[in-house]
C-alpha cells in the first residue's frame, strides 16, 4: 500500500516550525518529506503526539520528528512543542503537502446556459453542466460531472467535487466544500393526503448554505416547501446524512455520517450529532447540545444538554439503563425467587 | 435568506379561490404574489391554517389571506374556508407558483444509442446518456447528466432529475418522479458461499416502477435476481432508502428517509414506514401496516397493525417497554431492597 | 411484469448439466430457456431447490427442471442433483444467461486526460472522464458517466457502473465491481478544533481496493488522512454503506446495506455485518466475527464471536435481554405486588 500524496521536494523542519510559529526542541537541521500517523510513519515523516500516553508509541515510531504537546523524554529526535498538534498538522498539510487544485479555466466539454456569470480564477472541469443565470464567484473549483441548476449562486473559493448536484435557486456562501454525490436542493417529502392518495406538495423553496460549510459524499439536503432549508456557517456534515425540508442547522455544528434530520427541525450553534442518530420533525435543539450516535430524538433538547438512546433522554439516564438492559434475565430470576420466598413467608405467616 | 420561487405577476385572490372551488370569507379584492407558512409569510402571501389552535399564530402572521379549515375570528383578512388546506395549497402551488419545466427538445450534447424511441414533447438536458433500444414516452423531462440503460422503458409525463441512474431493462410507468442520485436497477446483493469465498449470483431480473411513484434523492433500488423488484402505483419514497432485490412494495405506501428493506420482503398497500426503520428479508407486511421510525422488523406483520421497537412488536407493547427501560435503575434498587427485607423476614421467621 | 433477461436460444439441459459437472436424474432430452425461483418459474425454466422442505413447492412449480440437493420424489421432471444448487445456478447464469458486456472501444464523448494508460479490450462508455496519469488494465468495462481521478490505478477485468466516482490516487485490484453512485476516495471527516471552530485536516491518503471486491450502489469510502483506507480481497459490500478514513476491512467479509464503520476501525477476515449496524472508531474486530443487523458496536470484538444490540454484547446476552425488554411492564407490576406483600409481612412480623 502506498501513501498517495507526499511532498516531492523535502522541506527544512526549520521552515515548517516557523510556519506554525513553534520552536524546535533538539536539532533543527533535518528535512521533512511527508506527514504521517505514528504507526505508519517512515523516515522523513513528521508525526504528531497528542498525549503523554502516546510517548511510548512515539519512541518506537520511525518518524523523523514530532509535533507534541509535551516533550518526549529519552528521544533524540527533534520535537516541535505546541498546544494543538492536530491544528499545526492541518496547517502544514494544507500549506505544504496537499495536492494542488486543478488549473484555472473552463473545459471545452462543459455546458453552460445563458446569462451565467463566472468570476476570475475559476476551474470548471469536463462535462460540467451549469444552468441559466447561475452565478459563480472567484477562485471556485468545479470538478468533472458537477451539475449546477438555474439561478443558483455560489460564492468564492468553493470546491465542488465530481458528480455533485447543486439544484436550482440555491445559495452557497464562500469557502464551501461539497463532496461527490451530494444532492443539494432535491424536493422535500411532502404530500397532501386525500381519499387514500398522496398528492405532491410542490417544494417552492431552496437551500442556503453559509460560509465555511463542508458537506459529505452522498449527503442529501432537501429544498424547503416555502422559504429555505439553511445550513449556517462553519458547520461540517459527514457522508450520507439526510437533511429534510425547512431544517435549520446552526453555526459550527458537527453532524456525523448517516444521521437523519426530519422536516422543520432547528439546531442551535455548536451542536454535535453522532453517527446514525435520527431526529423527528419540528424539534428545537439548543446550542451546544450533544446527541449520542444511534440516538432517536423525539423531543426538544435544551441548550448544553447531552442526550442518547431511543427515545433520547439525558445522557446519564440513558447510560445507566443501557447497561442494565443486559441484567434483565438476572432481574427476572431474582423476581421469581422473591415471589417464591414471599409466598412461602405468607404461607407460614398465615399458618 | 430569500425565498427562491415566487410568482412574479400577482394573481387575484378571487381567481385562486375559484381554482380550488372555495368561497372567500371577507374582501376578495386583493392580489396574491406567493405562498408561505404562517411564520415566514410576507405581505402578498397566501398562507394556510390547519387547526383552530394555530389561529393565534395566524393573527400575528403577515400573510395577506388564509386557507383555513375554520374561520379565524377577529381577523379582517380574507379567508378561504376548505376541508383540506394543504391539498388546496398543493393545487395552487402546482398551477400558479411552481417553476416551469425546461423547454422541449434534445440537447445537442446528449448521447443516445441506436433504436431509441422518444415520444413527443420530451425535454432531454445536456450530457444525458440513453442506451440502445430505450423507449421514452411523451412529455417526459430528463435533466442534465441522467443515465438511462439499454432496453429500459419509461412512460409519459415522468421527471428524472440530474444524475439519476436508471439502469438496463427497467420499466417505469407514467407520472413517475425520480430524484437526483437515485439508482434504479443496481445488482441485488447475492452470493453463493463455497469454501470460504463469495461467488456472485448474476442478477438477471429488473425493476418495475408503476404509475405515480416518487423516488427520493440517492435512493437505491436493486434489480431482482430473477423476475422483478416492484414498486406499485402511488407509492412515495423519501431520500436514501434502500430497497433490495425482489422486494415488492404495494400501492400508495409512504416510506420515509433512510429505511432499509431486505430481499424478497413484500409490502401490502397503504403501508407507512418511519425513518431509519429496517425490515429483514422474506417478510410479508399486510395492508395499512404502520411501522414506527427506527423499528427493526423481523417478523411478518398482519394488515392494519402498528409496530415499533427493535425487534418490532405491537405498538402498545413497544411504547410501554420503551418508557420503562429508563426505570431500570429504580427497579434494580427496589429489587435489592426487597431482597434485603425478605432475607430479614426469613431470618426472623426461621428464628 | 416481464423478466428482463432470458436466453433467446434455448440450451439443451444436457449441456447445462455438463457445464456444472452434475448428472441428470430423469430425462435429459429437454431445452432450457431461462433460470428462475420456484414461484416465478415458467415452462422452459430451470429452477433450484435448497432443502427437502421446499419439495412440495417444487412439485407445484412450473419449472421444466430442477437443481436440487436431494431427489424430489414423485416428480417426473429432470433433476440435477448437486451439493450447492445456488453455486451451480450462479455458474450457469454467468455462462449462459447474463447480458453481454458492452463492446470494446472508447466512446468519442469520453474525456481522457494526458498520460492516461488504457489496456487492451477495454470498454469506455459515453461521457466518462478520466484524469491525468490514470492507469486502466485490460478487459475493464467503464459505463457512462463514470469519473476516474488523476493518478488512479485500476487492474484487469473490473466493471464500473454508471456514475461511479473513483477519485484521485486510489488503487483498485482485479475483477473489482463498483456499482452506480459509489464514491471511492472522498475526504475523511477530520477537523482540528480551535476556539470553537472546526479546521479541516487535509486528507492526504487514498483508498486501496483489492481483488474480487464488490462495492454497492451509493456506498461511500473515504480516503485516509495519511496512508490508505483498505478493503481486502474478496469482500462484498452492499448498498449505502459508509466506510470512514483509515478503516481496514479484511478478506472475504460481507457488509450488508446501510452499515456505517467509523474511522480507523479494523476488521479481520470473513467478518459478517448485518444491515444498519454501526461501529465506532478505532475498534479491532477479529476474524469470523458476526455482527447482527442494527447492532451498535462500541468495543473490540474477539475472533469468532457473534454480537448484537446497542451497545453490542455477546449474541446470547443480547437475545435474552431483547425478549425481556417487552416483559418490563409485567416485571414492574410484579415488583409493586411484592412490595405490598412484603410491607404487609413486615407489619405483621413487627406487630
Amino acid at each position: 500500500m502506498m501513501q498517495s500524496s507526499t511532498h516531492t521536494n523535502p522541506i527544512p523542519l526549520e521552515e515548517l516550525a516557523q510556519s506554525v510559529q513553534v520552536s524546535i526542541l533538539g536539532s533543527s537541521d533535518i528535512l521533512i518529506s511527508g506527514l504521517s500517523h505514528l504507526e505508519g510513519a517512515t523516515c522523513g515523516d513528521l508525526s504528531f503526539v497528542l498525549k503523554p500516553r502516546f510517548h511510548e508509541v512515539a519512541r518506537i515510531s520511525k518518524a523523523a520528528a514530532f509535533l507534541t504537546t509535551q516533550p518526549i523524554s529519552d528521544d533524540p529526535r527533534p520535537q516541535l512543542i505546541c498546544a494543538n498538534p492536530i491544528l499545526a498538522m492541518a496547517t502544514l498539510a494544507k500549506k505544504y503537502f496537499q495536492l494542488p487544485l486543478p488549473q484555472h479555466g473552463i473545459h471545452s466539454s462543459a455546458v453552460t446556459g445563458h446569462d451565467v456569470r463566472i468570476g476570475p480564477n475559476v476551474s470548471i472541469g469536463p462535462l460540467v453542466t451549469i444552468g441559466d443565470r447561475a452565478q459563480i464567484g472567484s477562485d471556485v473549483t468545479i470538478y468533472a460531472g458537477v451539475h449546477i441548476g438555474e439561478d443558483t449562486v455560489i460564492g468564492d473559493n468553493c470546491i465542488l467535487y465530481p458528480h455533485v448536484s447543486l439544484l436550482t435557486h440555491c445559495i452557497v456562501g464562500n469557502r464551501v466544500i461539497l463532496h461527490s454525490g451530494a444532492i443539494i436542493g432535491s424536493d422535500g417529502f411532502g404530500y397532501a393526503q386525500h381519499e387514500g392518495r398522496h398528492h405532491k406538495v410542490p417544494q417552492l423553496g431552496n437551500v442556503c448554505i453559509e460560509d465555511d460549510v463542508e458537506v459529505g459524499a452522498n449527503v442529501t439536503v432537501d429544498r424547503a416547501t416555502f422559504g429555505s432549508t439553511i445550513i449556517k456557517q462553519g458547520t461540517k456534515i459527514d457522508n450520507q446524512v439526510q437533511i429534510a425540508h425547512n431544517v435549520v442547522i446552526g453555526e459550527h455544528c458537527i453532524i456525523v455520517a448517516q444521521v437523519g434530520i426530519a422536516g422543520s427541525t432547528r439546531l442551535g450553534n455548536h451542536v454535535m450529532i453522532g453517527g446514525q442518530a435520527g431526529l423527528v420533525e419540528h424539534l428545537i435543539i439548543g446550542d451546544q447540545v450533544r446527541i449520542a450516535s444511534g440516538a432517536g430524538v423525539t423531543n426538544h433538547v435544551e441548550a448544553h444538554h447531552t442526550v442518547g438512546g431511543r427515545p433520547a433522554v439525558a445522557h446519564n439516564t440513558w447510560r445507566k439503563a443501557q447497561v442494565l438492559q443486559y441484567q434483565l434475565p438476572d432481574m427476572r430470576n431474582e423476581l421469581r425467587a422473591l415471589r417464591k420466598e414471599v409466598d412461602e413467608l405468607k404461607r407460614k405467616a398465615g399458618g
